[in-house]
């Protein structure tokens, strides 16, 4: 249904997107289906396939949630947290020590967005080192084509041409973070070469560049572990993981894996909570951890860093202090809220359904997408999360020049088509192409995912046929 | 009422403060108090005189929020602000315009926390010299002694101990960051000096900074008009923040006011949002400011951007566009129930209300405080923000020395007295002395007022004794 509306602000007085216009506003949300006004217009029954922003874990409009919002209302009063905290949040911090693999984490801090959590972590891995008395471990070590968050500190982490416009407030980007390839198999990973010889390759190269840098001053590694944004859900390549967990043993190095958008719940194999569960043991558990996103399912604004027991004990046998914090650490009405959406998910089992509907979803893709000539390069992706790469030529992988802007062009076509994902523009410089990224709710069923995929491959094919009338494919 | 429980978790698994305890927990709270459960007792009806960290503007446990919070949630859908906007973000925003004195300000970004949003204030200003070509100006300028939040990217404008730690992962401290003095008329005016005259000095002072740095590479000073924890409420000297808005016009540089702890109705002399109205007149409002705490009073984790007309009339002839954007921005539900809050505060004359209130106890404590001997040097703070400075000697001003941790003693008695303050430490340079900082929500009456001001002069004086008996005083 498609009604008139004339209540849009005019104009806008939010200072994002577009400066002089409200944009399209969303009024309304049901399960997977949302409603957007959009020039006068509502536009009812949007199939959101990207929940969010990989965010609505449990969906829009849930009356549990609603109930779990009440009863957090009523039950949280606000504390600040070096003086005074809340049991909400040590519940929290427990419910995430106790469902990731054992001996995996110690504790975990809460805070209000990916960004602060990425932020946060550093300063976490500053202290350990400065309990440890090894001052001049600072470096940081992150990937090309990466995004962890839009702090000035998770910019500075992040490599994609997003950040450049901040380079002056930005670390140095020799002296402090150091950059290694991502591992990104569909571009980069050598037809004669076998996933084993690839990563191989990656951690040969992360070795050269650890013992290059001199091992004493570096501090850590960090790495999405199935990258959201700035890539489009490449999985780690097998042993590619472990080979850097292994590094930072070796090298005395933080093993950092950011889980903001493609961890808790949103692509774990056993029910669980955790990504990384797909490729390493509980054993090779990363030492720090960024959680976000699907934490709050978009109701209220949390995400959270994870501390495992190497980084615990330090502090432990140290200040026995973690020093400074935010006004709304811990905010004991967010972990309530989040604790209650992170309980429904586990009692109704949605983990699995996620990992299960999302993988038939992405093979559906490929089958539907992959047999038939389209601008479609690549469909990848694991669980709840995957995406589409599109390319000017299957067989050469060429990207489309990025002034075509098919990403954004194609979140559009899909906008026509009644279906909501998140188009991303390609690198400039060609090292990867335009993607769309899917990353429905966690309650999706097999009668949604034949809908998305419907919706998904008439939209490659009206955006295909676009683009060859224009000479551009 | 003193209750004995079990119910503490043992050890703590949140990772801030004390590592391997859960500390003092909150367990409740209505109006001006809480309940503390401490190890294994609750400590009911202790007075909170700093609304939790100057963030409780409505008091705790208000059942209109409750019902706000119920509202808000049925009525809001999660957007993605860069694709998507909702229209509680609107409405907030203008809000916030129509609010303020005329033409001050055009937009507002939200945010959740004070910290992104001085984040985000560094980045718009300097999308805004971008837009205009300038690319050569970024020189960031700040004061001593001041704090402006968390991140990384807000951590590097302020200039206290506290992120001495962080200093590889800070924007660079010479060639980025320039410090300059702060207004601090107990310490640094002199006695022979008017107000005037001390304000033309820091001015001076100022001016010469950016002469000294090339002002064609300088973006902006960034102040708290009335500075919290960093300094202790110590209001602008006359004609002082009028100054440096005519060397901004001057130089053409950003006049950033961080209001986050000060601000949106805790000193406005007028019953309106802002504490710079009690010292600058519309026409010589800030270019950006950044809020938050009393802006959610707590209930919601909600901080923001406002934008003057200048930034946002740059950013509409440039791109008209505003580049990224955290996953969290301009949250929908956090905007409703903190447009709910501040539509209860303005009904109900709150502002109003704390400014009186706030200046009655302010006047009080001076009375009863200085005009006997203890540890009181100053009693200083506009409307409902004040702040205590110890001192070892009223005359010459001299601090105590940091190890005795006065401010944190301070505190502990305070509590014991069924008081919450929040005590801070001095500077180990001696630049600034221990601090008790009072912030009590907008509802106090004067019962409210005078139990606050005999608790304080009882802490002060218990305090005063022990320390005198240790000589130290």
């Amino acid at each position: 249904m498609t009604v008139s509306t004339t209540s849009l602000p005019e104009p806008s007085y939010t200072f994002q997107a577009t400066v002089d216009a409200a944009g399209p506003q969303v009024v309304g949300g049901k399960g997977v289906r949302i409603s957007i006004e959009k020039e006068g217009q509502v536009y009812d029954d949007m199939l959101d396939a990207i929940s969010g922003a990989a965010v609505g874990s449990l969906g829009w409009g849930d009356e549990d949630v609603f109930e779990i919002i009440n009863n957090a209302a009523r039950s949280s009063t606000y504390s600040y947290p070096p003086l005074i905290t809340n049991k909400a949040a040590e519940a929290l911090s427990k419910f995430f020590v106790d469902n990731s693999p054992k001996g995996a984490f110690a504790a975990a801090l809460w805070c209000c967005s990916g960004s602060e959590s990425n932020d946060n972590a550093i300063r976490i891995i500053r202290q350990y080192y400065l309990e440890r008395g090894l001052p001049n471990k600072v470096k940081l070590i992150s990937r090309a084509s990466s995004y962890h968050g839009f702090t000035l500190g998770a910019q500075s982490i992040s490599w994609n041409p997003r950040v450049d416009a901040y380079e002056p407030y930005l670390m140095d980007r020799e002296k402090i973070v150091i950059q290694i390839s991502p591992a990104y198999s569909y571009r980069f990973k050598k037809d004669a070469e076998t996933e084993e010889a690839y990563s191989q390759r990656l951690i040969d190269e992360l070795e050269k560049k650890i013992l290059d840098n001199d091992p004493d001053t570096i501090a850590s590694v960090t790495v999405e572990t199935l990258p959201g944004s700035s890539l489009g859900t490449c999985p780690p390549p097998k042993g590619y993981l472990k080979g850097i967990r292994d590094l930072c043993n070796k090298y005395d190095l933080i093993f950092h894996l950011d889980e903001v958008m493609c961890g808790t719940g949103r692509s774990n194999p056993n029910g669980k909570l955790h990504c990384w569960e797909n490729f390493l043991e509980p054993c090779d558990a990363p030492d720090i951890q960024t959680v976000g996103k699907t934490l709050g399912s978009g109701y209220v604004t949390i995400a959270g860093v994870l501390v495992g027991p190497k980084i615990r004990d330090v502090y432990l046998s140290g200040s026995n202090s973690v020093a400074g914090g935010h006004t709304y650490s811990s905010h004991a009405f967010n972990c309530a809220v989040a604790l209650g959406i992170q309980e429904k998910i586990k009692k109704e089992n949605l983990t699995a359904n996620i990992f299960e509907m999302g993988n038939l979803m992405g093979q559906k893709l490929k089958d539907a997408l992959l047999s038939k000539s389209n601008i479609a390069g690549d469909v990848r992706g694991i669980g709840g999360f995957w995406s589409i790469e599109f390319v000017k030529d299957r067989a050469t992988k060429e990207p489309f020049d990025c002034s075509l802007n098919v990403g954004g062009r194609f979140k559009a076509v899909c906008f026509d088509n009644k279906l909501c994902v998140m188009g991303m523009p390609g690198n400039p410089d060609g090292s990867c192409g335009d993607r769309a990224l899917l990353a429905p709710s966690f309650i999706i069923t097999e009668e949604i995912v034949d809908e998305i995929v419907e919706k998904v491959v008439k939209s490659v094919d009206i955006l295909s046929k676009q683009l060859h009338a224009e000479g551009a494919w």
